[in-house]
This record gives C-alpha cells, sequence and structure tokens, in this order.
C-alpha cells in the first residue's frame, strides 16, 4: 500500500532554528539544558546553533560558548549552521562541532536578495571558495540545503524545473573540485507545500539522481507540515529536520501566531504510532518540549507535549 | 498515484463541538455572527448547537434560540446534534433545524459508560425507539455516528473489528424497521489515529460495505488530524466534520492546551492547494476563525488563520 521506511532519523534543529527569532534569548545554560533533555530522549544529530552576525540574531550570539558547554555523549552528532564563508571558519574553530560539509543555496531570487543583498548567481558564484575551505579541512562537501524550495511569501511558486537545475549546478561545481553530493536537505522555510506537491517534488529529484538521499525541513505555517510529512513518508523519505514544540514560530507584528518548524515529538509520535523506527523516547521529548515552553515564556504549537501520547493511557488501560 | 477526490464536503462542528467546552459561554448574538460569517464564506452544511442537558453543557442552553435567530442562507444545512431521545424531540420542534435521521453509538465501552452510564448494549436496547421517533416525523433515518472508533483515552486501543460488528448491529437494526444506512460518521473522538490506521479501518468498513458513505470526525490532540486526513483523501473519503480555528480544544487542567478539533480553513487549504475543490473561500473562513479567536479570548490552533493563506502572495508576486 504504501512504501514506509522501517526506521526515520530525526535531526533536532529547535536549539538553532527554534529559538533564532524568539524574542526572549536563552541563557547558555538554558540552551544546554535543553540540549541535555533532546540528547536523553534519543535524538543523536542536534543543530546547536548556528555561526550568524551576532548584531542580525542576538540569539545566536552565543553559539560558540553553547559548543564549549556541551558534554559529548556517544553516538550523538552536534552540527552548527554556516551560511557563509565566514560563517564556516568560525566553526572550524568551535569545540566540540561535527563539521559537515554542507552548501547552502536558496531557489526564490527575491528571497536571497532580501536576506543577502546577492543574486542566486553570486551565491553559486561564492561556492567554491566554500568548498576549497572545507577542502582545507578535509572535510568531504557532500550535502547542500536549498531554501525556499516549495514557494516563497516574496516571489510567489517555485518552480520544481528550478529545483532541479539548481541541484544540477552544485552537482556540477561539486564535481569540478572533486567532491560529489550526496544529500539534499529540501527546505520548506516559509511552509508552502502541500502533500501532493511534496511527493511531485521529491519524485522530479529522485528520478533524476536516484542515489542522492533527500532530507526535508518542513515548517507548519499554514498547518501542513504533517501531512507533508506523512506524504513523505509514504515516498521512502527517511530524515527529518524538526524542532521540539514545533518551536520557530513567528512573534512578530504581521505573521503573529505564525506556526514554526515541525514539532519533532509529534513528528516521532506519528512514526512510532505507524511502526516506524525513531530511536526517540516520545514521552522525554515531550517533557523537554514543555521545558522550552517554560523558558521561552509563552505557548508553543506542539500537541503532544499536551495531549500526551499514548503509551501511559495504554498501560494504564 | 493517489484516488483524491475532485470534491470535499466540509461540514462545520464549530458552533457545538468547537465551543461546548469552552469556559466563556457566547451569547446568542455572537454565535450567530459566526454562523453568518461560516455560511458567507461558502460552508453548506452547519452544526448550530446540541440538545443535550443544559446543566451539563451550558455552553449550549441557548441552541433553540440560536436556531431562532438563522435568517436561513438558500442552499445551507443547518443541523442539531442530539444524543439520545429526549434530544430528538426537543431537536423536532426546534424553528429551522433541518433534522438527520441519525444514530448515536459509541466504540467504547469504557467511554460510553462514564458518559452515559449505559453499556454499548444498553445504547443499542435504545435505538429502535429513535428509529420510530424519527420516522413518526417522516425524517428516513440513514446515519450512524460512531465516536472513540480510532482509540479511546479510557480504554485504550479499539479493535477494526469491534467497529465493523457495531456497524452492522447498526444495520441491521435499522433493516428491521425498513430502513438503510447509507452514512457511517467515524469519529476519531479523543485524537488516537494515525494515518495507516485510518486506511485500514476505511478499507475493511468498504471491503464489507462498499456503497456506504464514510465521513471523518477527526481532532488534533496529537498533531496528526492533517496528516489523518490526508491519509483519508487519499482513499476517496470527501466528506469531513471540521471546526473553525480548530476550536474544541480542553482548557481544562490534565489536558490544558489539548488541540481540538481539525480545523475547517486549514483543512479546506490542504484540499484547495491540492486542486480539490470545497466551494470554499479560506480567506474569509480564516477571518471567521479570527473573529471565534477574540469571542473565545484565548488563542485558539488555527494555523491558517495566523500564516494567511497564498491567495494575496501570489498575486502580489
Amino acid at each position: 500500500m504504501s512504501d514506509l521506511p522501517k526506521r526515520v532519523h530525526l535531526m533536532e534543529v529547535g536549539p538553532r532554528d527554534g529559538l533564532q527569532i524568539e524574542p526572549k534569548i536563552l541563557t547558555t545554560a538554558e540552551k544546554l539544558e535543553l540540549i541535555g533533555m533532546i540528547e536523553d530522549a534519543g535524538i543523536t544529530e542536534i543543530e546547536v546553533g548556528s555561526f550568524v552576525n551576532p548584531k542580525a540574531v542576538p540569539t545566536m550570539a552565543d553559539t560558540s560558548d553553547v559548543f564549549a558547554g556541551i558534554k559529548r555523549k556517544p553516538g550523538v552528532i552536534y552540527r552548527g549552521l554556516s551560511l557563509n564563508t565566514k560563517g564556516v571558519e568560525r566553526a572550524m574553530a568551535t569545540p566540540n562541532i561535527d563539521l559537515d560539509g554542507r552548501l547552502h543555496v536558496t531557489a526564490s531570487e527575491v528571497f536571497v536578495q532580501r536576506n543577502t543583498n546577492r543574486s542566486i548567481d553570486d551565491t553559486f558564484r561564492q561556492l567554491p571558495e566554500w568548498i576549497a575551505l572545507y577542502k582545507k579541512a578535509k572535510v568531504p562537501v557532500d550535502g547542500v540545503t536549498m531554501m525556499a524550495v516549495f514557494g516563497c511569501n516574496f516571489e510567489g511558486d517555485i518552480p520544481v524545473q528550478r529545483v532541479a537545475d539548481l541541484l544540477a549546478r552544485t552537482i556540477d561545481i561539486l564535481a569540478e573540485h572533486g567532491e560529489t553530493l550526496k544529500c539534499a536537505n529540501l527546505c520548506d522555510t516559509m511552509g508552502w507545500a502541500n502533500p501532493e506537491q511534496i511527493k511531485r517534488v521529491v519524485g522530479t529529484v529522485r528520478n533524476r539522481w536516484p542515489k542522492l538521499q533527500i532530507k526535508l525541513h518542513l515548517h507548519d505555517t499554514r498547518g501542513l507540515a504533517m501531512a507533508n510529512a506523512y506524504a513523505a513518508l509514504q515516498v521512502g523519505i527517511d530524515e527529518f529536520d524538526a524542532s521540539i514544540g514545533a518551536l520557530g514560530g513567528c512573534p512578530f507584528a504581521g505573521h503573529k501566531g505564525a506556526a514554526g518548524n515541525i514539532s519533532t515529538e509529534d513528528l516521532a509520535f506519528m512514526c512510532e504510532e505507524m511502526g516506524i523506527a525513531t530511536g526517540v523516547d516520545v514521552d522525554k521529548l515531550a517533557a523537554a518540549a514543555r521545558r522550552a515552553e517554560e523558558m521561552v515564556g509563552h505557548p508553543v504549537p506542539g500537541k503532544v507535549m499536551k495531549g500526551g501520547t499514548l503509551t501511559e493511557k495504554r498501560r494504564r488501560t
């Protein structure tokens, strides 16, 4: 009936994508407490923070300190996000970080112009410099994260052909430098995707590059994140970014109350209920989400953290 | 790739299921304002209220007054919920109501005992009395609503075989009275369903009674409502209950903040984005949800009402 994977890998991005636009800046100790709870719940890959301009994103100013404070748990991978070569250089000087040779591109011309004052072409012209940096540090460059793949608030719909073209360009540039793209993280940065579109885009990419590992980064801005994840599971996607408590919503005027990332514990709950292993203790992860809610000081959109899992209810009955 | 329907019918249950456990009791005028906005958004079937004990459910005490205040819009069906024969009698004395000959049963023995102090068998023994009442009023008895089909907080998992058995009993009793079951509304009353289970239960029921129209009533208690709806669409389900703003959450201790019904505007948004017609203006429905949020006086979980549809963004770009 469907091609659901047997096992799914969830990367927790709450400490980075979840917290980055929160009005309240958590202390380094609070972030470390959350990371500890997330590890303890069985998550094995955590995006700890990002190396961006602390003036532009003050919530991430202490990323190096957070890394320095980590007591590494065996089997857990600690990631940091770098959006430019300066960020990569900072990441390389950071203790306890697991560097991944991941490039970042954007599928929306208007979005990348607004965010970085550069064009898509400019971004691609800078890739060789990124690749050289990674190679110098002996980090294989095998991943790309593409933002705004499914639509853009400032540009509208994004044609799937453009996504494929940009992936092809990335693959070509990597090949010129003796590197091979192994994983593409396709991001629904602004919550435009619907389930049928997820299947179409994944299908298009997979038809062209059957061996490419596809990962999804979903936002719940319009309530479709979980349906999109289910659509992705049906076509065999087994790797997702997610954020405890569905953190990452927009507290600012205009989009006030808009939802954030897909919730890690809700996604893990859905997988486990359907017999897909996640390695995660959903009850523990829900407890971490409730602790995060206390820390940020306002209700967050996660559901299982409030409705509860079925574990205890099944035991009791 | 899938059997998505071309058109979906959404019944708005917000004025009933959405408001019934809200701590703040809306005025009759407020309810009528909401119903007007919902009609204006293109919804053609609305559950206006329920005929239950006003002491037990004070939010529904004015149901008859709300019906009396309705200015009927052509093409719109106005429903009232009756959970027992006394309720049916009250419904029959109400102006502006579109009576449907719908029986109510529950798939959880523990839940029905807790709620009504009767067993499932007791419920079935009372059905002939319901049927006689409807027949006396010349209302065809052709529907059944079954609660707790997918699991129960007090009983645990509900075997699909029990659901099928209870449907068979209902069909037999109706046949004894010369009536035919045409529609079964399967309710995930406490938010236990997962997408694969939706397909299994729908498949089991449909294999046995291929002509039976199946409708779903989904709750988002654990965040899976929209994924469950997508699973249902994939197996051709084209009728859903839903509540503007995802009203119907639990404001009480123990389950505080637990989510309510699936959001009508979010579900309509998903359908329309996938090319499934709903007849609904999602922007207008989102405005109704925002008005409902103002009325109840606390944030409600609907997403599109905060994140916005894509209509304006596509026009602008």
